[in-house]
């Protein structure tokens, strides 16, 4: 049976240009949906890097002005991979042209920004989604199943951090095309939006809103030289986060992110504690999965490392034979697939805009909190 | 610039068909490479199903009888993923053709059905290779690459095992789809030809040429019903294999392989001695690499675990940022990168089929030695 | 030649007697010491369980009232392992009977009793000392013998946690022989004086002293028994404890403890994140330390799990031959080896009373915090 | 109740001694046992040497000859921890002369020296008992305990190795105090009866008989310096060796030893693959034990880390509270304990003389097999 065509139109040809981009065209290989996409255009500043990222992926053509895509009639979705500063005025103007959007995280640089973005898809009534792929990783989604029956029982404890090490040199410059993470106009914030935001999305899918945060955050070098005009500024985006947290569930919760955790390269981590059982997870293994069953015999109680390559685990029918692990790419294949059969269903894919809002009020109130010293109320 | 366009003809639509497919059309997005492989054409004995498999992959076309892809112009390479029992047909009549051959492994059910098989490639002086993909994990090259430049010293021991757990109920039945692998005419041998091979082309590589095995075979279920037939019959392949080998170059080893080892799924495990350090690897984290170096402070010596995702790792730079994994199916990606890079180049791809001969030398004197119960040398 | 005799006189028979007598009864077969302790006489409020005690482990006699280990000649140092309550007024006369005095921790239930136990032992001039155990497992004291010489470089953050699961179930009771520790009279706090104080103490050993904390309690279970009259009362302790805290060198660090983490029995964690390198170690595994040393080719980088059973790691040349590990009461035993060696020497042995005091300062502000809701400085 | 006394004559003054001397002096403290082992005389070659080790460890008195404790009414019992040579002439005049006979593994170099000491203790009908002592590491009573209720099913194969790397420096010497080990005429062979040896006790325990092994050892340092004459000697002993075995239940298995694996300290490891699950265990974390189940839920299954410091494992009773883990020295304290409960009851405290036998048929078969190249039937 010939597949509906799914036009997709890229904007920004960077990392996350290219993990999408792998996305769109390996889905249907792996998975079975009414909807194909079509790697149809990819716009990026530089017209020159448009056409080498459309030739190496396979889009039929470019553009250097993403606004060329909102008026292309063979275009149904607007798939938004460039820095954080873009994502709104993007976002919202693909909803008004009646398009798709797909944003990456975070949705906006505050929450504010974000609103406006969840009231234009809204208005226009499109299909949106934001791409906090960590929901798809299968040991994920499999910790999503087991707390929906009730696996682990009351929830007392949270905890989740995110470690990276790669901007401990003072070396490294802010607002370059690799660095404009350290680069607060284009971030919005540091380690808080970046990594946080994958923590707390995560967090608020798996165990419910948070009421409050206390929090605090570091930047331990202050100046930094910007990669394009060489002068020596102050940085602003904060180096380091932590904040305590509470959840409506009466679960206490930590998080931490920073990137100045030596040995530690993209090491999101997280851990749930119930009354009747526990769960770890880390991204540097992410085809596994730590659980702790209490109602095993006393005796031979213990931590199981579960190795989720098995063809009744989440998403892993569709991959090889057990024992063999995917990757990280594959999340995003997994979105994928999930936007498109939601294409074809009554329930959108989550996170939606309004689901990853949620996630923008908590980094606001942490944000709050780290200046103002208090526990902070979460909005929504 | 354009690149040159390399028409693939496979041959099955099983497993391997897929981890191959996906490497043909994925390496070009990842890897630069004169040279691009284009999905021309599938064949497989069940019409339907070449059709099926050729509209899910991309495939141009599809027969219903691999000789077709011979007789066809625009087909470059045969690259055959059919059970063993077809390998040495197929290869013969292709290199005949003057097509370039990739073979999956074990090149032959023996070393005699191999040795024909490398005089065909060798007389029709045609690229060929075999997919002994586990040289291409990342983790493997750099071991090689430590061991060329002799971090580890005078090697004392080799250890390999591959332990799996999908044959243990008795259920299970010899000669289907999936279970071909139980079938002694198909298959040739049973965890000596299927698993030990993957452990032995690896140590072929790394530790050089081994001269003599002593070895023990054993079948835990003496009869299953055959898939098609029904009949009850008696089992003729090995359910596991041990052996003990001499390197030239003087190392002892172990080596085993089973599908009786409850709890593993694809356990390929390997562990190298050396007199300035250890290395060891498996295959249920692939993306990880342990050493030690004997060379560093006494008191904070201790094995490394080597998180295999930075850009200096071997095939790395290619692939997404430090932390990030990758899993099983780019180990075939590799491979293609390296057979392009090959037919630009002077040097073949490794293995070629001369090369995989070796191992099938290995695996006849282990399954000799499990007869005579005695050493037996290994030839070559 | 012929030990001098150091006679002591214990207080309390339960978990921390054990451990303190075994220390004193083994610490001579394996350490070279001027002095050797002598089990004098242990006082329990029991007389029976008192005199079993003796019997048990080989003390001279045994009291049911600690006051008269005072009164006696033949005694030179009080060890205090009964419940917190009782620590100050011992720890005061036995320092006015002019003992030497060893006291399990926290030192006091609040800082002000602590102060008085300071002043008391100052002005009496004895030598005193506090079981915080944990700097005398040799992963520890390797953490900071590294830290001293610099190989980590500038701290960013440092993080531990203190798990258990011990009480989670609302059956048990409060106040009893093994559950005064949730019986706030008694006590003082909940998991912040029992756990956090071990991860404090640490903290301040290795990474100096901490300026201000923000801290959140929670109570899980409002409501127990009491184990003696058998009446429902209100839980006052603290279930689970976490605080955020800044330290004078700018590091930023992360602490938890709670007893209601499932699947961990006594899960004390911590790591260091340093410029050059980092450092983790956790109680479960306590005769390994995990490091990180950046300065190593960067190509074969990685996580050493460093097994701390050689000679030249911290008191290992005293115990077995290297892969043959100590455990858990051996931390004791190096303890009093090093108490030994300081009534030899000029240095008292830490943590003194004083060292200890610190300790209390940080847990009180953590508890004043997780009253206020706000940044609390710390004393000292 | 006052206890019975066990006095105690030891021979031997080195690493065994001290081992053999801590378990005699720690049991009553922890045990509750009819009898109490009391340190009545050690007896070394250098009287110095004895009347030291006697000081340090509490003994009553210190012989410089052994035969001198056998004429000692005061002496219950005969404990052997000197060099293998010593074993047969000691043990058989022991019980010649009345004495219980406790005696280091292994029994004699060679199964005939052995067996003529078995025959003097049965003769003799004295308690004896060989020190195997990891059948009391607590993880490895368990499998047993496991292994008896048929949690594992019919058993599939067998796997264990120690491995060390202690001696792959040139400049070791052979037949000095600390490398008699390294002397084939006072050690009888290298690691098979050195190292393999606790792992074929152990496999007899667990997985009962052993039917016939093929074998290859290894000298890889021909010659060495005698420790004593200074003289460069060939060396006699394996540096290496390894085996294929098939027991009499049926399972296939592969022991290896070796001193030349670099990194690994004293890395006894085992795994037992049943049908119903797997265990698995190594020296070097000795208080984890690693189970699957396969009889859990599919999904979730996973290999289980059993943290074996609980009440309810085996001996752990005696010890701390969950969490707090013991080492090495505590196996020989259970061997003791099991030993002073046999004198009260009916069974002897296995592995007697007669047991531990086995395991020197098991080596001779090893080492016959070495040479001949052929598959040896084990005696027994």
């Amino acid at each position: 049976m010939a597949k509906k065509k799914l036009n997709i139109g890229l904007v920004g040809g960077g990392f996350m240009g290219r993990t999408h981009s792998n996305a769109f065209r390996q889905v249907s290989r792996f998975f079975d949906n009414e909807y194909e996409p079509v790697l149809k255009a990819v716009a990026t500043r530089s017209a020159k890097r448009a056409a080498d990222f459309a030739s190496n992926w396979g889009y039929d053509s470019s553009e250097s002005d993403w606004r060329r895509l909102l008026e292309r009639k063979d275009i149904d979705l607007i798939d938004i991979a460039s820095p954080n500063d873009t994502h709104a005025e993007i976002a919202i103007a693909a909803a008004q042209a009646g398009k798709m959007v797909m944003c990456e995280k975070p949705l906006g640089r505050s929450a504010s920004e974000a609103e406006r973005m969840v009231a234009a898809v809204e208005a226009a009534n499109v299909p949106n989604m934001v791409w906090y792929n960590y929901r798809r990783v299968p040991a994920i989604t499999l910790i999503k199943q087991m707390l929906d029956v009730g696996r682990l029982g009351r929830i007392f404890h949270y905890r989740a951090k995110f470690l990276q090490d790669w901007t401990i040199s003072a070396d490294v410059p802010q607002g370059g095309t690799g660095t404009w993470r350290l680069d607060a106009n284009i971030a919005g914030s540091g380690v808080t939006g970046d990594l946080l935001a994958h923590c707390i999305d995560t967090a608020l899918w798996l165990n419910g809103a948070i009421d409050s945060v206390t929090a605090a955050t570091e930047t331990f070098i202050k100046q930094r030289q910007h990669a394009h005009s060489g002068k020596v500024e102050e940085v602003k985006i904060d180096d380091a986060s932590a904040f305590l947290a509470r959840f409506e569930n009466g679960s206490l919760a930590t998080f931490e992110a920073t990137r100045y955790a030596r040995g530690h390269k993209a090491l999101y981590t997280l851990e749930i504690n119930g009354e009747r059982g526990s769960v770890a997870w880390d991204l540097h293994d992410l085809h596994r999965l730590a659980y702790f069953d209490h109602g095993e015999d006393g005796q031979l109680r213990g931590w199981r490392s579960i190795h989720i390559t098995d063809g009744d685990h989440p998403y892993m029918d569709r991959w090889w034979v057990p024992g063999l692990q995917i990757g990280y790419e594959h999340s995003f294949i997994h979105q994928v697939a999930d936007f498109l059969s939601s294409l074809a269903g009554e329930q959108p894919a989550a996170p939606t805009f309004r689901d990853a809002l949620q996630t923008d009020y908590v980094t606001d109130a942490v944000l709050a909190s780290a200046k103002s010293g208090r526990w902070e109320a979460v909005k929504g």
